[in-house]
This record gives structure tokens, C-alpha cells and sequence, in this order.
């Protein structure tokens, strides 16, 4: 299906456009700090440097990347917000080193190749939004021609990885419950519409079940989840490698991984999935420093993506040493192509050995 | 500009393809009990006779046609719900008379003109969502042809009135509150952006404050008021002969009205705005039973649609007898037809006879 550039803007973009929402990414301190470090202690990337910004937003990344000694940086923006970031790029007075071009990353021109693209693209639990297709794309039509310029060329970060570890959470008793009012409260709807109105409308409860289900206990939530929620080890479900990644790469995201109990007499509540990414350069060039940038649930630094939480329903009984084995698939929604879908199986091989019937859910990421 | 179907569709329609929002509907028991009653004691408009019903829904008013005795029941619905209704309809043994089409009402094509045309189309405050539009499209297209026939044709409702009052509310110091701490917490975040990452955003400090004075204080407000918080006389903005009205007509409301406050020494903290329908058939062929659907403030009968507040800011000192002149202006909002602007000039006329400075505010319905 051809993507319709209009709805996209409707549904997605649109958000982008208010200072709001880019003023809460740039409170975010741990992003914040892992791109300003990224950039100032690896400086030699930049000094001299062509840079480009993919979804430049306030214009941020690209300041920075002129303050650190870039020659020109270009600050791409698909909507509005090309405004502001133009507004601040003059009031920091880099008009001279900073463009600010208005349009998607598909659709415009640069007047050169560059050495170096900075961008900020990652979605909740990491490829929400499908944001890192337009990266990719930027990369293969604006890096510098292989050979010894294609050496010159950064990728800002250069690695990503997707994380999952099972946990226990109080959300779910509340969430069944939700489901339950919600449940209890049709039923109450069928019986008046047909006393009071003559209308019978029973025919319509699974539906209705099925839409709440999935509104409650199949949709994935944002969460800070504390360290001690985590009642096992995490796995790595995806290591992308973003100077060499391609869209049908990350289209579709498909894993098989052990989890293993580390907590005693628990209840397995469901799945915490995050994201870290790093600055590293490239093998040939690396980053003088490296730096990491963790989604991962932790007290001292949470970042505004939080991690995705994924219930199971009901909670399963499980002990430390039981071990979990894990098929996951993501996939995009076919209705939009910027949420994702997922599809998590699970086997659970006791300590003593013995294997629980294994179960399967399915879960919208929204 | 030509209207984008997929935005469209991705903007305003998709809401309706929840049986959560549909329910919502059919529990507001003022709504429901004045189109029940406005079929069922005006069955003689319903016997025998074809209906439409445009923008079915879960297809409640369709069945209650065809339960009143519509010889054939054309029911269009643009969502997926289409799917629900024609469940329902089977479950309620009524597959015969009802025929439920999945489409636009502008673009899906009926084997026959109908002699009743019915439908739910009434946004907050009237007009927003601007379905009407799509029922003068149904009304002109499919009403049997001028003439005898053209008597028989009967709009459910026929009639539909915009209301305003002065009010009172404690909202205001709360929405006042609200902003200004959204933009105290700006300028800690501009100092913070400045002294960490070397960044100056105060820049930015007029565009933010505006988009949030516009969130929220420009915003009008879904509430539901008490009588009591209406301080002066209701005035009727615009009054519409839905057997008449073209799309140019409620495209842009103008109206210019006088309110008078009738309690002593209040505030005026802003104005509340609502709608009534009327069920009256057309003057040739009258509804034996007249139904009225009001919106307004009301303790016993709250509608789901309940009033919108405009917020004045800060607001002013009115007594008993003093006079309001109004001028208002609603018109479509460029980037989405289906919401609002208003333009709302207010002159005090006190009752000494003392003019206080009149005022202009702008105002958004989203
Ligand atoms: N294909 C595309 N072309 C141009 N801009 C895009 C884009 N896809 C997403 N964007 C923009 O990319 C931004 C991502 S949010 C990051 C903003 C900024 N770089 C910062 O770090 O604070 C949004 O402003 C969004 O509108
Ligand atoms: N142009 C159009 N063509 C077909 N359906 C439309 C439409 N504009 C709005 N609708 C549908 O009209 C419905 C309005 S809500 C009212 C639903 C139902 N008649 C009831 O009274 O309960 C929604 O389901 C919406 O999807």
C-alpha cells in the first residue's frame, strides 16, 4: 500500500509541531546528555565537517553540531517546527554554518554529500514511529561516495539494540479490572436498551469484549519501571547496526531468546522492552569517546520513552532458575505503518524440568 | 482546497469504528428517548414509507424506523461499524426491511429516492465535526422528486438552534493556573537548556507562550454546567431550517445578540454555548407529536454532548441588569473542516448606562 503522504502528516507529524512536545524531548537530561557528550567529546567529527540532521526539530542537534566546529549543517524538518529551529539557529547566531531546510527527508535536495548524519529518530521500545526508515534513506542518497570519503562518514549513534526481561507489576490487577467495569458496564447497557428501547444488542458483546481487550490488555504501556520490577535476566531481542541497516531489516523484527528467572516465588506479570543506543563512529574511525544512551528501568536516570510494558493475562506462577523461552515478531501495523504490532510466544521449562503449557499473545504497540 | 478523504478519514471518522464510542451514544438516555420519540409517536411518518438514515452507526435509528414500520430502511454508515449494525439488524430479525451500506453518503448510490430522511449528525455545539454538510448532500441527492412527493419528505430533526449565555466558573482560575505554570516551568527549562547545553531558547518564549495561551485558554471547553452558573439571559446565535439549510448557510455562523446579566455582582468568567433540535416534520404535513432535544444546562437531563465554555481571561465585573452585545463570528478551522473558530466581541454596557472597553477574543473548537 502506497503511503498516503497527507494522513501521514495527520496522524503523525501533526505532534511534532508543537514546542510542548519538542520541550519534553529536550527536558529528557539523559538524552539530552547522551547526544551533547556524543557530539562535544568526539568533536574531531565535526570540526570542519558537513552534517546533516534528520528531523531537526527545535534545531538542537544541529546547533550543537556548529557549535562544535562543523562547517555547514544541514537541519532538515518536516513541519512547522522548521520555523522555530530557524528563529533559535539566528538568536544562537549560526545562520551563517546552520541551514534550516522545511520539508521530509524524502522530498528535499542538499547541495552537497556530507560527512556526517546526526539524528534522533527512535521511538518507544525503539522503532515506534518508523522514523529510522527515513535515516536510512537519508544515508543512502546523502553520504559522501564510497572510498576514502565514504570512511569520513558518521553515524550519530551507530548502534542500536532492542532489550526484553520479564517482570511483575501491579498495572495488571487494574487493567483486568478496567476491563471487567468495562464488561459489567455493557452488560448493564445491553439489558436497559432492550427494556427501555426494544433493541437487542447482545449479538454485539464480543465485539465489544474483543475491542476492550485489546484496549486493555493487548495494548502495550508506557511505564517507568523500577529496577526491582524486573524479576529476571534481559535479553537482546535485535542488535541493528545502523551505518549498514536496511528497511526490510527492521520492517519486520523476529526473535527467538532465553529469559531466566532470578527472583524467587513470583508472579510473571509480562514484559518490559526497551532500547539503548551507542555512539561509537565507525570500525575504521571510532568515536574517541563512546557513548551510551539506555532506556533500560533505572531510578537515577529514566528517559521519556520509559519502556513498554506488555501484560500477560492471567499472571503465571514462576520460580527462580525457571527458564523462558521467547518467539517474538514485530511487525508494522498495516493500518499505519508507524505502529507496530507484536506477537510474543512462550514456553516456561521449570527448574525441576518440567515444561508449562506454552501460550501466545498478541500485542498492539499504539 | 479539495477535502483529503484519507485525512479525513483518519481524523474524524475512524473515532466512530469503536463500539466504545457508539455505546456512548446510546447511553445518553436525552438523546435516545427524543429520536424514540420521535419516531415512535410519529409512526404515521414511518409506516410504509422509505427512510434513510444517514450515518447509521450501530444502526439504532434504523431498526426503530423499521420497528415503527418503514416499509424499506436504507442505512449508510463511511466506518467499519457498518459491519456491527448489519449484525444487529439480522439480530433483531429485521434484515428484510433494513438495508445496511458501508460508504460515504457521497459517494454510495441508492436504488431509490426516499420519502424520510433520518439522522444523528449533530456535533458539539451543532456544528462542529460538520456532518450536516453530508446530510443537505443526502437530502438533495435522495429526497423523492419535487411535488407531491416532495411533501411527503420529512427530516428527522427539522429544526436545530445554537444557543449562548453568560456563565460563571471556577475553571478559569484552574485553566489560568495551569498556563501559568507551564510557563514558569519554560523559563526554568530555557535557564536549565542555557547553562547545561549552551543553548539559548528564550527565543522561543513568545511562540511557546502563544501555543499554550491557545491550549489552554483558547480552547473552548467540554462541560457540564449547572444552571446556576448561567448569569444572565440566553440568547439564540442561529436558528436552522434543516428542510432548507444549504452548506454556505452554516459554513460561517455570523450573528450579533444582546445577553443581559440578571444576577448581582458576579463575575463573568466566560460564555457557555449549546444547541437544541426540533422534530416537527415539515409545516404541510406536521409531527402529530412535537419532540424537542436540548442541550442545555440541566441538572436532570445532561447530554453527552454537553456545553461548550469559552473562557474569558481575565474576567470581569458584572450586576444585575447589565447588557452584553455580542458579535460572533464561527467559521471552519483551514486545517480540518470539521473543527472551529470563533470570533467573540463582547461590549458591556453597564446599567448606569456606563460602556466598559469592549473586548475581541479568539477562540478554538477542537
Ligand atoms: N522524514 C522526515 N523528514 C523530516 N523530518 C522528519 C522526518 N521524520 C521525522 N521528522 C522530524 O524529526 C523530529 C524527530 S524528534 C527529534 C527532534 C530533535 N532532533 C531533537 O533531538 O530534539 C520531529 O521533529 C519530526 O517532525
Ligand atoms: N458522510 C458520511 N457518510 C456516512 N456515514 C457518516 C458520514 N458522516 C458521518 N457518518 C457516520 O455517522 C455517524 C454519526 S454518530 C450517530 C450514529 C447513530 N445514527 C446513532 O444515532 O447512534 C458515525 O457513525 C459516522 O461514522
Amino acid at each position: 500500500a502506497a503511503l498516503d503522504k497527507d494522513v501521514d502528516y495527520a496522524q503523525y507529524f501533526c505532534t511534532y509541531s508543537f514546542l510542548y512536545h519538542q520541550k519534553e524531548m529536550l527536558s529528557d537530561r539523559v538524552r539530552m546528555d547522551a547526544y551533547f557528550n556524543a557530539i562535544f567529546e568526539n568533536k574531531r567529527h565535526f570540526i570542519g565537517k558537513t552534517v546533516l540532521d534528520v528531523g531537526t526539530g527545535s534545531g538542537i542537534l544541529a546547533i550543537w553540531s556548529a557549535q562544535a566546529g562543523a562547517r555547514k549543517v544541514y537541519a532538515v524538518e518536516a513541519t512547522k517546527m522548521s520555523e522555530h529551529a530557524r528563529a533559535l539557529v539566528k538568536a544562537n547566531n549560526l545562520q551563517d554554518v546552520v541551514e534550516v531546510i522545511e520539508g521530509s527527508i524524502e522530498d528535499i535536495s542538499l547541495p552537497e554529500k556530507v560527512d556526517v548524519i546526526i539524528s534522533e529518530w527512535m521511538g518507544y521500545f525503539l522503532l515506534r514511529e518508523s522514523m529510522f526508515d527515513s535515516v536510512i534513506c537519508a544515508r543512502d542518497r546523502w553520504l559522501k561516495p564510497t572510498g576514502v570519503i565514504r570512511v569520513k562518514f558518521h553515524r550519530y549513534p551507530s548502534h542500536a539494540r532492542m532489550w526484553m526481561a520479564p517482570i511483575r507489576t501491579g498495572i495488571i490487577d487494574h487493567k483486568v479490572a478496567d476491563y471487567q467495569s468495562a464488561m459489567d458496564d455493557w452488560h448493564g447497557f445491553v439489558d436497559e436498551t432492550k427494556t427501555c428501547y426494544g433493541v437487542d444488542m447482545s449479538t454485539l458483546t464480543n465485539p465489544f469484549s474483543e475491542e476492550q481487550r485489546k484496549y486493555y490488555l493487548q495494548t502495550s504501556l508506557w511505564n517507568n519501571l523500577h529496577p526491582h520490577q524486573v524479576i529476571g535476566t534481559a535479553a537482546i531481542i535485535k542488535d541493528i547496526d545502523c551505518l549498514t541497516a536496511t528497511v526490510p531489516e527492521i520492517e519486520k523484527v523476529r526473535s527467538n531468546f532465553s529469559l531466566s528467572i532470578t527472583t524467587d516465588n513470583m508472579k510473571l506479570c509480562g514484559f518490559g522492552g526497551w532500547f539503548d543506543v551507542h555512539f561509537r563512529g565507525r570500525s575504521e574511525d571510532p568515536a574517541e569517546q563512546e557513548i551510551e544512551l539506555t532506556t533500560a528501568p533505572s531510578v537515577d536516570y529514566p528517559t521519556h520513552w520509559g519502556q513498554q510494558v506488555f501484560l500477560l493475562h492471567p499472571p503465571t506462577h514462576v520460580g527462580e532458575g525457571d527458564d523462558l523461552s521467547i518467539s517474538f515478531v514485530m511487525s508494522r501495523s498495516k493500518e499505519n505503518h508507524r505502529l507496530m504490532e507484536v506477537e510474543l510466544g512462550c514456553e516456561i521449562k521449570q527448574k525441576s524440568g518440567k515444561l508449562l503449557a506454552p501460550f501466545k499473545n498478541k500485542f498492539y504497540i499504539e
